[in-house]
């Protein structure tokens, strides 16, 4: 922490210009020597930005703007400069050479931002929202990351805290008069008070389904027999997505197959490769990967040729899935393609055992803005009167720890066990909450979170 | 040159930070209404960098730093904003998008550097050094970008032009006398101008073999007998450089086969694929294609297999090289390659036919040193003395054609033709120095500069 450090922040690669991030006791001092200002007898106004010459030796290496931020307002809260180089990989190589040379360290990854973090600027969960903010590929994403960044997360968990804290408080002042056998708190509202903990817990638990869905896309598994037009039907949802997706240069994302973003929220295809294998008994399938994707999805699109479905009450396909596998928590929906080779059109049902049939040709396309719709609405529904949403799995993990330790309080308070066995478990739960926003934290546990940050930030 | 344009300045990708620049009139209009400053009652100081919150309507889609630049001081001489949000490509892309819809276009190819020379801020060669500067990849490139940014060549060619003016101008006034007869300019004085320009405009021609060679690497090729060798030199070379070169992260290139950086200079070996082919006679070795790898290389390494050559008084496969291409102007070092097999050191000798002969061998690496000394002494002579370079094949081109137009006038001149033959062809001169440095330019020739330009410069 007391290294000065430098590096690029900006994409890796040549540009027009580049940004070189200096932070620490020592940032002004490692740069001042290498910078010529038009203006050199002004003072240096924290936030400005100055046009400066930067020598190497006795050579202008680069003409570039530097700007200067003051310890505490700064992103790490350290001092800090900021060079905005022009973007030749010699220029942003030498520099930092330069830099290194004048006691500067090269960043590790993250670091800007654990210093941020250690420096009190921002909790834990703030920090890590934010290698999500520069991960975020789309709308929804990035709107939850935001709000994470902006500590939303943050506060449901302070006040998780906060009434624990109160609810210890009473519990430990008990013990201090353990003697006299006063009771500060009333027994039913303490109770409730762990019910409506437990209750808000939980759901932040089971947030993490959509929340991870909203950060990495929803899950959705296209499964069918083969010929049914699986592979036409993805690439359907798929162009459609190419033809509104980056028509600015610059943003051309390396294509992450088959994903389409969908009223701003990134929607994940599985592969389902294991049904693929034409067989007739359903068992014999690879049934195992078939259940595994659809496991992992969040919506599952069946999708039957119905130009070779005879008889719409009975669709012995389905049938064969539907024995193994339970739809409850799942949503289905049967995708009845090949509707274009349907000449006869006979009277089609809207359902199939209350799940609902889209009839469509992702050859010819029609009817698949009803999917589309469909989609839609299945991601809108998802994320509605959601308010936090957990999306870190380590958030995840500690919260699931904090209720079992909940549990454990729970119990001793239901079978009247000494007051300070209660303390102990309430302060686990405590624990596991303060470890979310880094209250409590160690080098391992920080070295992990930042190393998975892009260099730079 | 009305609209607003904006553009990513930074590398495309994703990266902890990202810089979009707006460069017009109605710059800060355009992003106004989406920030939120956390002092908003402040005026905005030009030049200062603001802490905001950025809104895709009601969301705050991120937070930034935010940099407002008052036309005239500015990059491109207009209003200009710069944005430095963080880097995740949806952020970038969205950002862009709001822009757009806020009255914005997309900058073309280099259009803030030609905004930058239509409004005066840097006349045509340096805004051509622009891209130069972006693309350097080794310190003598950047370096002669540099001094060409900073107006080293545009002085040179002014100097050029403002004598050239002197010297019209007295013809032209002896024009607006000739009835009378008078000689305003000493022709003896005159003709030794136009000697002197001619032996200015010819170096900065000649220059431009070692400016081209600085700009893009030293040619040198490496011919020589199947066998002898030559590969496992070149990679011995290559594998020094590699040591030394990227060892920080982010600045690694993508490697452009074969060059190593001797002394801040790039140098480019040549394949020489033609030679491979074995046979005994010289003439069917597809000397063609070895003619012309040496052609275009400034410095020749003939390798030899030094355990399978008896005799060094005659060395037959140089022999048969040197018979069909004259070395005098080119360099030619001879690499007496497997050293390490002499297990009897005879009296070698130190050249042959007056070209030297370093002894080595490039699988043990003795004597490797040698060879790296000699061609940093390449580079240093090649580039030694060379005041101003030429490095751009338009004024190269344009000073060809400058030439020519002497030529014509000198030899008018010494025909004693009329003065406004030789007025109209010293207009000719200074039309093609003029062409260097965009005083005359056209629409066509300014799209076809900038268009070899990155995005956001």
């Amino acid at each position: 922490m007391q290294d000065t450090i430098c590096a690029i922040s900006t994409p890796a690669g040549m540009g027009a210009i580049a940004v070189i991030r200096i932070s620490g006791e020592n940032a002004w001092n490692c740069v001042e020597n290498c910078l010529v200002r038009r203006n050199k007898k002004s003072l240096i106004v924290p936030k400005m930005s100055y046009f400066c010459e930067f020598y190497d030796e006795k050579t202008v290496l680069d003409e570039m703007l530097v700007t200067y931020f003051k310890s505490p307002q700064s992103f790490t809260g350290e001092d800090m400069v900021e060079i905005s180089c022009h973007g030749s990989l010699y220029v942003q190589k030498r520099i930092l050479e330069i830099l290194i040379n004048a006691g500067c360290r090269y960043a590790k990854a993250g670091e800007f931002t654990m210093r941020a973090f250690m420096n009190g600027k921002m909790d834990l969960s703030q920090a890590e929202a934010v290698a999500d903010v520069i991960a975020s590929d789309s709308k929804a994403s990035l709107a939850l990351a935001m709000n994470h960044l902006r500590g939303g997360f943050s506060t449901a968990i302070k006040k998780l805290r906060e009434q624990l804290l109160h609810f210890t408080s009473l519990l430990e002042l008990e013990l201090d008069f353990s003697e006299e056998d006063v009771e500060f708190a009333n027994r039913q509202s303490m109770r409730q008070l762990m019910t409506d903990l437990h209750t808000e817990i939980e759901k932040l638990i089971h947030s993490f389904s959509i929340g991870n869905a909203v950060k990495n896309g929803f899950p959705v598994s296209i499964v069918g027999y083969p010929n049914a037009g699986k592979s036409t039907l993805l690439n359907a949802l798929l162009n459609e997505e190419r033809a509104i997706v980056s028509d600015i240069p610059g943003t051309t994302r390396d294509t992450i197959e088959d994903t389409v973003i969908i009223d701003g929220q990134t929607v994940r295809f599985i592969d389902t490769a294991g049904i693929r294998q034409s067989q007739n008994e359903i068992e014999q399938f690879g049934i195992e990967r078939t259940y595994q994707s659809i496991d992992k999805s969040m919506l599952v699109l069946y999708v039957i040729d119905v130009s070779q479905t005879e008889d719409f009450s009975h669709i012995p396909q389905i049938d064969d899935i539907l024995k193994i596998i339970n739809f409850e928590a799942k949503k289905l929906l049967i995708i009845a393609n090949k509707f274009d080779l349907l000449t006869q059109k006979k009277t089609l049902p809207n359902e199939y055992k209350g799940f609902e049939i889209i009839y469509l040709s992702a050859k010819t396309k029609e009817n698949l803005d009803i999917l589309h719709n469909r989609l839609k609405q299945f991601v809108i529904s998802s994320t509605h009167n959601e308010q936090v949403l957990v999306s870190n799995i380590r958030h995840y993990e500690a919260l699931k720890q904090a209720l079992i330790a909940l549990n454990q309080a729970e119990t001793a308070f239901d079978n009247t066990l000494p007051e300070d066995l209660i303390a102990a478990d309430i302060r686990q739960v405590l624990y596991h909450l303060s470890e979310v926003i880094g209250e409590i934290s160690n080098e391992e546990i920080l070295g992990s979170i930042f190393s998975r940050f892009c260099i730079g930030k």
